[in-house]
């Protein structure tokens, strides 16, 4: 079983055929059972079962092992799952950061491989971003015994809008000097493969979609605490990606119109109010310049009320803000990512609180079924670098060709 | 041809038939080519064409006539358009408004018959709106030759959210009695038809999209300036409802959350700041309590400084709200609707104004394919009427079972 053989598979040529279609959904989706494929792709169960009967014939889908990143939810005896065979291909996933990059592997049964990182200098180039991506995947392919050819793709989470026709990042980004750059052209040019940029909220979304919180839901918001505020929005399904990619920037909301300035050129953004930034600003007076949210939390937890005010006031902004996009959205589900989530209730009960007050729809007047869920995220601190993973595992068939 | 050989075409049991789907566009779309069939329905040209060979004889689809709602755009000689036969079926559409009902009477080829309304006393019921309604619709039946087995529904656009589930009208409703009644009922009772139930800017955005500012556009963001603020979001041509049916509610997003108290219980809503109900309030203090909008903006047009300032304050206040909606969706495309878009340049300038300083992403800065297009409805005294019929046009198909 090798990735020449998946590519055909994900081949134009082979769009609307049953098998194809059963390929590509499991790429996207891990592992399912036949009866979850037949009522996926809206196929009869007979046509699902013959066209399993080639591909485990082929090797190309064997009985899924334990999910290796969606949690085992439920009792009893499950059904049997599928997946793809795990040495039928591989993804990377990177989060470039301000100062560090990060990097994922995982083959096509959605089995993490192996993570790693290292430490950037200051406004380091994209292609110094590439480079340092693709030295990290060549030691990968080494530990994990994966070659370049079983590479399908590379997803790059950018923490900034990315324009969605063009692969552009936009000016927000926090590597300013990346502006207006197609960001897939210097991976392109170190990898020689198809290259997937998206916004880091966007890709965390794709994280918790595909494994995390929102698996089952159809729409929903990803609003991320961090030391700024990113999210998504997700449509039946898909990343709203907005016409310049600038879709789900809910930290640039401008909530006070003369509040202070903010890095984006705007006044009184939400993330000046419910970002960790400030609340590590406020913490280091008294706590020393270095620490860190972990710390701001753990002292919270451990009852330190100054930690506690100022994550409790945190959490305030963010459910006005929340509330502002809950009266636009009604959403079913909001999922709270980022390092800030890690607060728990500390977080989340003052954050629920003004979303119930300043939302038109409250929940306290809403049978369950129609009320808005607000539930932390499955994955705080990695959900960018899997998500880019995601986009990978997602979009790939989209583009191969054979 | 009658309504009974077109409830077949609709009826489950044709779901997948091109035939059906083609009625079925029809129906949504008014006219369009064959080759625009083909297109939208993803068919090739020879199975369209098949296809209606059979509905031409049969009499069901015909050659349209002029465009009826839809203005007529570009130049040169266009292809032969093809509609429903119109005399196939009509559809209803109602506004129920806190004083009066407006009803709109269409066939299904998309002309529209009769228009008619009443006038209604304070607090009506929900039964009384419906009986009027029934009176209304019993006279245009008489004057244009309509049999009352003709009509394949009623779209009834109601003034605040609608569950889309259960048809329940929400407390944000301009008539509060009205809260928790699916509204549906007393419409089923006095038509024994379908009835279509939905917030009146949904509709509005419906009548946009179907034949107004957002024709072409699948994703786009409706927002109405009338005596309050109202609002619709679509994505890939559907309009998003949200959980509870309160989507689109941005009247309602508290922009000022220790501001005025609004009768929706909320504080600072946008829509006491951006709704006209405001500028009719500063405008009655110097010319009368009964002046009217269509008043303001004809002094506002001919050059009363006051009442230019209260629209372009108003225009502001929305520019600034929609920033927020824009820093959340980037839509490619916002539609300005309602009455206080009569004012044209003098709303709009001030509101692109603030939106282009609050929103993350400026249009300045933006190529021309990226921008955020901001433009008037093409229907803004009576869009929510039409856009009632529209869904019934829209979603009869859903229903229809023979």
């Amino acid at each position: 079983m090798n990735a020449t053989e998946l590519k055909k598979w994900l081949g134009a040529d082979a769009a609307g055929d049953p098998t194809a279609r059963i390929v590509r959904l499991l790429s996207q989706k891990g592992s399912l059972s036949a009866a979850e494929i037949a009522r996926e792709l809206n196929l009869a169960k007979s046509t699902v079962s013959s066209a399993l009967v080639g591909l485990r014939a082929s090797g190309m889908v064997v009985n899924a092992g334990q999910p290796a990143v969606r949690p085992q939810v439920g009792t009893g005896r499950p059904a049997t799952t599928l997946s793809l065979n795990p040495s039928a291909g591989a993804c990377v996933g990177v989060l470039v950061c301000d100062n560090y990059i990060r990097v994922v592997m995982a083959d096509v049964s959605h089995a993490i491989l192996d993570e790693d990182r290292c430490e950037m200098p200051i406004d380091y180039s994209p292609e110094a971003a590439a480079r340092a991506t693709h030295a990290l995947v060549k030691n990968m392919c080494k530990r994990c015994d994966v070659r370049h050819e079983a590479l399908l793709g590379v997803g790059v989470a950018v923490p900034g809008p990315v324009r969605p026709d063009t692969g552009q990042v936009l000016r927000a980004s926090v590597v300013p000097t990346w502006a207006g750059l197609d960001i897939r052209g210097p991976f392109e040019a170190a990898f020689d493969l198809p290259i997937f940029a998206d916004n880091e909220s966007n890709c965390a979304a794709i994280a918790e979609m595909t494994w995390g919180a929102a698996v089952g839901f159809d729409d929903f918001v990803y609003f991320k605490i961090d030391t700024g505020i990113g999210g998504a929005i997700v449509v039946n399904r898909r990343i709203v990606a907005g016409r310049a990619g600038g879709a789900g920037e809910f930290g640039h909301m401008s909530v006070n119109p003369s509040g202070d300035l903010c890095l984006c050129g705007g006044r009184g953004c939400l993330e000046l109010y419910a970002g960790f930034e400030g609340v590590l600003r406020h913490a280091a007076r008294v706590h020393g310049p270095e620490i860190s949210i972990a710390e701001v939390v753990g002292l919270a937890q451990s009852g330190n009320v100054g930690c506690r005010r100022l994550i409790a006031d945190a959490g305030e902004a963010a459910g006005h803000g929340l509330a502002l996009i809950g009266t636009t959205f009604n959403p079913p589900l909001i999922v709270i990512g980022g390092r800030g989530a890690l607060a728990g209730e500390l977080v989340l009960a003052p954050l629920r609180a003004a979303y119930e007050r300043f939302a038109l729809i409250k929940n306290s007047e809403m049978p369950a079924e129609a009320q808005t869920r607000i539930i932390p995220g499955a994955f705080l601190t990695n959900d960018s670098g899997l998500g880019a993973v995601g986009l990978v595992l997602r979009y790939h068939g989209r583009l191969a060709s054979g």
